[in-house]
């Protein structure tokens, strides 16, 4: 019983990871293809259009990552109104996030050719 | 210059986090596999002898992922006597830890493929 608790908890932190480790990247690379800067929610919609349906990426989530990310110098952002609501911030990649994304980029398929290789066995244990 | 540290403090942060999440998939994944228990550095000379050089996984880096797995419920271990050293601690999968494997794999996948359709910008945005 209380095993099952800790399997749960395991997993519950396995996602956490996995999602800490790629959403700065799945941002990078969105707003590298915008013609325009975006604000959140245009992103949270246009992760969840796609067929995959990820990791969840709610906008709760995308939020502290958006300002990490351009507290770091990666995005930039500026606050427009909205003639519909409360004044939207809208992202833009900066120079310094396209080369971060092309290094972050070449280290995601690193890791992931090394684990699916590792999944798949291609190692001789 | 500092926008240089804030850049790499962010790549380093990055490769932590996505190794964080891998590792204890990688470790479940070659001990599922595993014909007899296995010890520490049996297993990092396993991870390093695949053709992906993969995130860095020194011993160093190993043996508190598998203590915490072991915590957890999905590996367990045995410390046996060696005859060229100090005692070796062998670790194995346990059925917990099969049962986790298949669901971090699908977890896996989903990602996977989720970060890989977003690089090849096969969302509109």
């Amino acid at each position: 019983m209380n095993e099952m608790n800790e399997a749960e908890a395991a997993r519950k932190k396995f996602r956490k990871e996995l999602k800490s480790g790629t959403v700065s990247l799945v941002l990078l690379s969105i707003l590298s293809r915008a013609e325009h800067p975006m604000y959140g929610y245009q992103i949270t919609k246009n992760i969840d259009s796609g067929e995959g349906s990820g990791p969840d990426m709610g906008q709760g989530a995308l939020y502290p990552v958006l300002r990490s990310l351009e507290k770091t110098g990666l995005l930039e952002s500026r606050v427009e109104p909205s003639v519909s609501g409360p004044p939207r911030r809208y992202y833009s990649i900066t120079e310094a996030g396209r080369e971060t994304l092309v290094d972050w980029t070449g280290t995601w398929e690193e890791t992931r050719n090394f684990v699916d290789a590792t999944l798949k066995g291609d190692r001789d244990v």
